[in-house]
C-alpha cells in the first residue's frame, strides 16, 4: 500500500483545485477537510472523494466561485444560500455564522440550501468545539435507506454529528450515518473487494445482499431508531430550507452537470452561557477518562468514547502517511501526475 | 384486562396529587403527561409511573411546590432551575421558555438542572410543534447502558425526541431511548411475565440475560451508534448544567427521599424563520404520506413514520380506554380506592 504525505497532499489538492478555477475558500476547506478525514481514518469521506469532486467541478455541478448569501432570520437563526459551491466551503462559513450567533445569543442555528456534498460532518462540529461551543450538524442526501417495512428507500444516510471541547485532547466528536453503513463504505467495498456487513445492504428489490455491486439501499442503524433519526435529520435539512428531500435529490454519482440542491443544518451552543468553558472541558475530559477506565469485555480492545478510533488513527497517520490503494492512486494520477510526488 | 376511562383517570390523578400537596402546575402536567403517554401506547412511560411518582412525592424526593428560576444566559438561551419539582411541570415551563426564545430569535435552548423524571419526552416536543416549532428534547438518567466494550454501564437510556407540525394530523413525533430497550420496558416485562429481546439486556457481570429480574444494564440501540448518541445527550444535559452524570445519578427506584438532580435540555426552532409554517406543515404531511405509500416488505404491516404506532393506538384507546393489568390496578387502589370508579 502506498502512502501520501498529508501536508504535501493537502498542498497539491489545494493547487489542483485552484488551477481548476476554484476560489480560495473552496481550495482551503476542501483540501483541509478531505485530508483531515483521511488522517482520522474516515476513508469513506476523505481523499477518496477528491476525484469525484474534480469530476463534479469539471462537469458543472459545483460552482467554483459561489456567492454565498446569509439572510438573518432572527438574532440566533439564519438561512444560508450556498449557491452550489463546495459543501465544505459553505459548511465552514455556515457553522461560523452559527458560532457567531451562539457567542451573542447563547445558541445559533443556520440552515443551508443549494449546497453540495460536504464530506465528513466532523469537520464542522470540531470547528465549533474549538471555539468553546457544542457544534451540531446534519446533512440530507438522496434516498438510500429503506423506510420502515418498505422495499424501497426514502431518506438518505443523513448523518448526525456533535462535537464538544475537551481539556487535554482534540474535541469529542460523534459523527455517524443514521444508516448502519454509509454508501461510501459500499463504494470502498467495491474498490477493495470487501463485503458489506450482514443485514445492512439491500438490492433493487429491497432484499438483503452481500454483493456490494448489487447494493441499491441500506438498512437503518438500530432498526426503526436509525430510520427515525434519518427522518429527523431531513426535517432540519430539506424540510426547513424547502429544498429537495430524499427521492427528489440526484444521487451523488449521477448527472454531474446538475447541482444536487443539498440542504444542511448547523447549530452551535455556547458553553460559556451555561458553564465556565474551562470547567466544562476539564469535566468532559474526566468523564471520558472514567469511561475509558471501565473494565473491558474483550481485553484486547480498549473501552472507547466516540472519536477515539479516529484520534488513534490520526496519531498514527501523521507519522506513517495516508494509505492509498492502487485504484485510488491511479485516479489521482489521472487528475495530475504530480500526485506521485506527494508519496511518503 | 380492565380499562380506565382516560378523562376520569386524568381528573382523579390531578385531584390525588392536589390532595398530596402538589401545586396546580404539577397536578396539571403530571396528569396530562402520563395519560397522554398511555393513550399513545407508551405504557412504559404512562400511568404505570404514577404509583412511583406518589411514593417519590411522599418520601420527599419531589418538591410539591417548586420555585422555578429561569436565568437568561443570552437572548436565545437560558438555564432553568427546577428546584426538584416534577419533571413534567419543569419540562413544560422550560420548553415554553425555549419556544418563546425561538419566536424572538429563531431558536431557543434551555438547559434544566435539579429536575426529576419527566416521563415521555414526546410531551414537550409536541408542545413546541403545536406552536409551529421543531421541538427537540433530551434527558439524562443514571448509568444503565453498557459503554463500548465495557462490562459496566456508564450513560443512561438518554432519550432523543423531536417533534414537528403536520398539516392534517397530530405532530410528527420521534421519541426514542438511545438504548435498545428502556428500563421501564424491563420493569413491564417483570410485571407482565414477558422477556426482553435478545442481545439487549445484561446481568451484573455484563453478560447477556433474558431474565428480566436479572437485568442490570442494557445494550445501546444500533451498537456503538446508540452509545454515541447516549453520550451526546449527556453532553447537552448533565455536562451543560454541571449536574451529576451517569453513575453519579441515583437510580429511579432507590432512595426515594433523595432528589435525583436530573438534567434536561429543550430546544425549539421557529419554522417561521425558515419557511411559511403552513407550507412546512403541508409539505411534511405530503412527505409522510409518500413514505406511507411505499411498497410493503411485509404486506400485513403498514409502512410507517415515527409516531404512527402511537397515533394509531391513541385513536383506539380514546374509545376503548387505557388497559391496566391486575398488578398496576392494585397499586392504583392502594393509592386511593376511588380509582375503581374511573374504570370504563
Amino acid at each position: 500500500m502506498r502512502r501520501f504525505n498529508p501536508d504535501a497532499l493537502k498542498k497539491l489538492i489545494y493547487s489542483t483545485l485552484e488551477r481548476k478555477g476554484a476560489d480560495a475558500g473552496s481550495c482551503f476547506h476542501v483540501s483541509e477537510a478531505v485530508v483531515q478525514a483521511s488522517l482520522r481514518g474516515v476513508d469513506s469521506h476523505g481523499i477518496s472523494l477528491f476525484p469525484h469532486y474534480c469530476a463534479a467541478l469539471q462537469a458543472g455541478r459545483i460552482n467554483p466561485h459561489p456567492r454565498f448569501r446569509l439572510v438573518r432570520a432572527g438574532a440566533g437563526a439564519a438561512v444560508f444560500d450556498a449557491d452550489h459551491g463546495f459543501g465544505q466551503h459553505a459548511g465552514a462559513a455556515a457553522m461560523q455564522a452559527a458560532v457567531d450567533s451562539a457567542k451573542e445569543c447563547g445558541v445559533g442555528a443556520v440552515s443551508v440550501k443549494n449546497s453540495s456534498h460536504f464530506g465528513a460532518a466532523a469537520y464542522y462540529g470540531m470547528q465549533a468545539a474549538r471555539q468553546d461551543c457544542l457544534g451540531l450538524c446534519f446533512t440530507n442526501t438522496n434516498d438510500i435507506v429503506l423506510a420502515f417495512n418498505a422495499t424501497k428507500p426514502f431518506f438518505g444516510t443523513n448523518p448526525v454529528c456533535l462535537a464538544a471541547p475537551m481539556a487535554d485532547e482534540e474535541p469529542f466528536t460523534l459523527d455517524m450515518a443514521t444508516s448502519g453503513l454509509s454508501m461510501n463504505k459500499i463504494r470502498n467495498c467495491i474498490r477493495t473487494g470487501a463485503f458489506p456487513a450482514a443485514g445492512q445492504a439491500y438490492d433493487k428489490e429491497g432484499k438483503e445482499t452481500r454483493n456490494p455491486e448489487a447494493v441499491r439501499s441500506l438498512g437503518p442503524a438500530g432498526g426503526y431508531k436509525g430510520y427515525g433519526l434519518g427522518m429527523m435529520v431531513e426535517l432540519f435539512c430539506g424540510m426547513l430550507t424547502g429544498g429537495p428531500v430524499g427521492p427528489e435529490i440526484i444521487p451523488v454519482g449521477e448527472r454531474l452537470d446538475r447541482p444536487r440542491y443539498l440542504s444542511q443544518f448547523f447549530a452551535a451552543v455556547s458553553v460559556a452561557c451555561f458553564q465556565e468553558p474551562q470547567a466544562f472541558a476539564a469535566r468532559l475530559q474526566a468523564v471520558a477518562n472514567a469511561v475509558r477506565a471501565l473494565p473491558r469485555a474483550d481485553p484486547d480492545i480498549p473501552v472507547m468514547i466516540p472519536g477515539d478510533p479516529e484520534k488513534h488513527c490520526r496519531r498514527q497517520r501523521l507519522v506513517t502517511g495516508i494509505p492509498v490503494d492502487d485504484a485510488l492512486y491511479r485516479s489521482f494520477l489521472n487528475i495530475d501526475e504530480a500526485f506521485a510526488g506527494t508519496l511518503m
